[in-house]
């Protein structure tokens, strides 16, 4: 599915409630922090969240696929309404990673450059 | 450009500096908070972050801009790691929203249902 | 109340539930931007949250109340498992911010300095 | 020294550069998400952050205290700007958790009641 498809499902769905008033950018902000905190909150106290563990925690993995929903859905909904292309947006941005951490100085370290 | 086209190229750039070892999804879930709390800074004390205000503020917008796609870009590197498929995901959460959020109950208000 | 009294109250509550192993400070950062994430939610839609209004709406005070608690019993736990003066710290940073934010640059306006 | 010191220090803080006019709740709910963001970013690719790790890594010991101290600055300043006491509120969160979290339920095991 392509992303523009489901922007203009979120944004009709805040539409037909009569939502866009609360869906300043600071308050979808606010929002996506709330579901980013749901996110942490899934993942705190387990020792090892990985493919294996999620194939045998149907209800873990089921949590975290809903906690990565919600994050996504705002990061969508704030793109729409701030008139920011969040698919170049992220090209733009691999692209200055690649320049700023070369594979030479960030072999097997991750510290910012 | 295709969702999971993003996902092998951030892959790709996780693998060429040895940083898989760091990227497990609790890792990965900090990094995440860490890049929604730089897109919170960015809004934190603008009064007003709407369309209008972005086209005559090319600098916030960038900054926007550059932590919706860090955010982005975590999130699909979490789901990857995690075997969850995004799309899928989002799509199921807008289906329970509207079951959630009928238009009756919420029509004007956004109380948690 | 001092502060190192709440913390040896909140070790034993730890110590007494078995819950010294799930705290670790990785583990306790991401229990403390959950609770930040509830409180980011407590405010997300509301339009003016000041004393006047929440004199009047003690629902929203209370859930307030609550979770600036949560943040602040998660941030004393951390400080202490990590061995980490926390009132010594803020003093310090107050410090460090009078000296970097001086009063004539920063009258008026909150930018980085 | 005494949490209400603290806060009036961080009040005349703000007071001396024309800061209020920033700091409304949802404002500093913004700021603190951004410091629980720069704490998790301090952590996110450490193995093991325990007091022995940090005892012999002083520059990450110190910028774990300089996150915790600006995440409780920008906390004593919401508690301070709504009004509410953050040290009750402590105590009563913690006397709602014994009541909540009984031994018998949760000991050794962490999840949500």
């Amino acid at each position: 599915m392509e992303i523009y498809k489901l922007q203009e499902e979120i944004a009709l769905f805040a539409a037909e409630r009569d939502w866009e008033k609360f869906h300043t950018v600071k308050n979808l902000v606010l929002a996506l922090v709330g579901e980013a905190g749901e996110l942490a909150s899934v993942v705190q106290w387990l020792e090892n969240v990985d493919k294996n563990f999620l194939e045998s925690n149907e209800k873990i993995r089921e949590e975290l696929a809903d906690e990565l929903a919600d994050v996504f859905i705002y990061l969508l909904r704030i793109a729409d309404v701030a008139g920011i292309d969040i698919t170049k947006a992220a090209q733009d941005k691999m692209q200055k990673n690649t320049n700023r951490y070369t594979i030479e100085k960030s072999f097997g370290n991750a510290e910012k450059q």
